[in-house]
């Protein structure tokens, strides 16, 4: 499958300010080919590119003062079919790859720490493996409601346990701290889903289940038609599609992801 | 029913501190006889008597510096029968009597207000009355753990509804908040019980039903032989055993409660 | 001096929903003289009145679906001059009158017991009375800044002492949160206000000081013109002006404030 | 300067338990030389070295049920004296090295994002660079109790920030936040250090000024002696010296430093 990505945001800025940027599809080989990548800032600056900690294709900027627009147009290629699931294993503590560890631990919005009784009260008695991660998306999906602004940036995983409710990103963050508090590596995702409305960024998590990472979405019964990953880490503070040092704000942001209709090529894939 | 109770606690203080006691069983007429009720400060102190705006029979005084020794020594006659469930309704809130209103509000422990979606997700179908409340009570009792030393005087029910674990306070201020973010009064009961171990102070709760305030106690799968009745307040706050108006510590406590064995009057309630 | 006040209010309901309302000015014998006081509900609905546990005037109806109008119209009379400060002392809370003794306990919106430090450290060398209370709304007056939009319903003086950014019902929350870790008894008010841009309803609080409660508002640096009370309680979970028991709607809200001119009667007090 | 290090902690574990160690001194060049370093594991296990994601020198290992005793021994030769100063600049955002931003966002437990306000109403007036943080450290140390049993594992620096007790962690959690907050890179070192009463782990913080990773240290009003080095991280859950994937007790634990004498080398450093 072959999507087109089209982003566009209108900021606000009070003054020039630093402004590390992560909008970019990550290039991650057969998993999720970049075709074409472009991202232009009005008026025009040039986004510094660089990776971060995670190895996540990032940009930073002097923000102009004023009213800025990005753009970002990229094309994308996915394999057709996901990977199978194959045999169901889970790796205990000891045995997991040293450098999936720091996923196990508590972080800014993911108080794993806070929520053992709870992941052990609702899922201990489940087989590891890949199905439990699915099971603790399934128990999200039924018991957390999905609705625009009952969360804000401030909310976590602790808080929806409780409030049970929030968006994309507060069913992300409750998946990663169930699952850290299982012993299960997990990670937070922002990136493009196929078919959102209205078409903004998504947030999903990965789990470390038969020995890779494997994509959940909490947020949806069904499975994604579509996900494209622009940066992995430890929850929403470390994705961040704009980081402003300073203030920013976004007057309006669109993220159409489309199907691409390439005849010529003769996509079978679909 | 005839209960002794017996209290002793050694307290002490770094300075001479204003300090408010609510220990005394309440005497609430048949449904709860205070036969005999002493309270003893040592050194000797006059612990003036007063009643709180929940008409909660309080003492205060100026305890002295240094090791401070309570005794309370109780009778309480209880009916030998609780009354039973009758017809079960729920007033809505519209017809309500305007003095339960206040416990449909929420409080220091009891945010009511951030458990509205948990509340409807878990008890949204369940038919209103006593057996809403006691479904409650078993949810709370079958997925909070009781275990001392996990929960502390900071913790609410917004918290013990993410962490599920904690002592009888907390599982009352969780079943308190439930039952107020479904528009049903509860509040909160300080008292002595029957058969604890080790014996101490208890908390449990009352919550509007059935048009009278019914007792339930979520921290007990089965009914608590005998109850008998300190403080009602809107949570622990309003029925701390001891309030200091400076700092004092308790070395330890005890709250015996017996059954009394009085042949001479030939209590057959038993 | 003589006010006018003009409250009007659109709501919006799903379904007839039972709702508590607490917009009417209290009539406080000479210190707050209520002239007129009318109430409207569009569509025709009778809205019963009834005095809540802090005897303040409160009304309830059910509210029915879809778009409610809500007018109150009144005119409050109020001493010319406050009371001057007199002698400054502040009672001990071995004499404080027991009915304070309430507002010395942390509440919903108040966590007092998590800020004794802070308040110890920022006030505990000033002398006790009227002048520390001003001392802690100076403080917050300096530190917090008032801005719309970064706090919500669930910010409490917690919040807010970390945050420092707020509403005047956090500056309010704050307020009374630190006087009570000093042991101060301090209450939450609701009102209008003089001078407000723009005109919306207003809250500040009051502490035992003195002998009375005084009034005081940290959100304004200067004294305040004239505040009108509508209710008193421990926070504003107990303040609110609607309470809904179901879900209800506020399109908008105006409370507008002004100085009555009547020549006729020779107001002789501005 | 050189220092002996001898760690012994008991645990005690119901199961065996995967197992994390973080106790080993960093070995960092001329900055910190690790000239002895053994780790004891009764009854014996291997314990395998592994790094981290911040290269930190961990061990993991599965843990015996039962009683364990662990032991470190280390020989630490620190430069005789810091470096200076150095002329005081702190790079702005938008210079600061890639590697750097990292512990520009919040974490677990330094909600950097929430004490925006705080630190530019504490700290915006102050020159930016060394000078600055260290004002962070003089204004924690002058407003923040040191005192044992106040905080627990899940207090963060927003609790700090407004309940103002703590531990070395606690510290250095609110000194961290509050850099974050003004931009300034910060992180966490959990470590030894000389002449602590009881001998125990310690927790200072670094941050990125004049070019480099400066030590701070907001427990001691006067610099430390000599601070030795174990980790590195965003904030204490980074940094946790055991982290057992599953239930594991500290019995006891000391962590003693003492000078190295050692005259045959004619150490002239002190």
């Amino acid at each position: 499958m072959r999507l087109n990505i089209h982003l566009t945001a209108a900021l606000s800025l009070p003054a020039p300010t630093p402004t590390t940027l992560m909008v970019e599809a990550a290039d991650l080989g057969a998993a999720q080919r970049l075709e074409e990548s472009r991202l232009y800032v009005t008026p025009f600056r040039v986004a510094e590119p660089f990776r971060d900690f995670y190895h996540n294709p990032c940009r930073r900027l002097l923000m102009p003062a004023g009213d800025v627009r990005l753009e970002y147009v990229a094309t994308v290629s996915l394999p057709g079919a996901r990977p199978a699931g194959g045999e169901a294993y889970e790796a205990d503590a000891l045995h997991l790859p040293t450098e999936t560890l720091l996923y196990t631990l508590p972080s800014r919005y993911c108080q794993s720490d806070l929520l053992v009784a709870m992941a052990a009260d609702l899922f201990g008695g489940v087989r590891p493996g890949f199905a439990r991660v699915q099971a603790v998306c399934d128990w999200i999906n039924a018991h957390v409601t999905y609705q625009y602004g009952a969360s804000d940036t401030g909310t976590s995983a602790y808080d929806t346990a409780a409030q049970r409710v929030g968006v994309c990103r507060d069913f992300a963050h409750l998946g990663i701290a169930l699952c850290r508090a299982l012993n299960v590596p997990a990670r937070y995702v922002s990136g493009y889903c196929l078919g959102l409305v209205p078409p903004d960024f998504h947030a999903y998590f990965q789990a470390w289940v038969n020995g890779r990472w494997a994509d959940f979405d909490a947020t949806s019964a069904l499975p994604r038609p579509a996900l494209v990953r622009v940066a992995v880490g430890r929850d929403a503070a470390d994705c961040a599609w704009a980081t402003f040092y300073g203030y920013g704000e976004t007057r309006w942001l669109s993220a159409e992801v489309t199907e691409a209709r390439d005849d010529a090529e003769g996509d079978t894939e679909t």
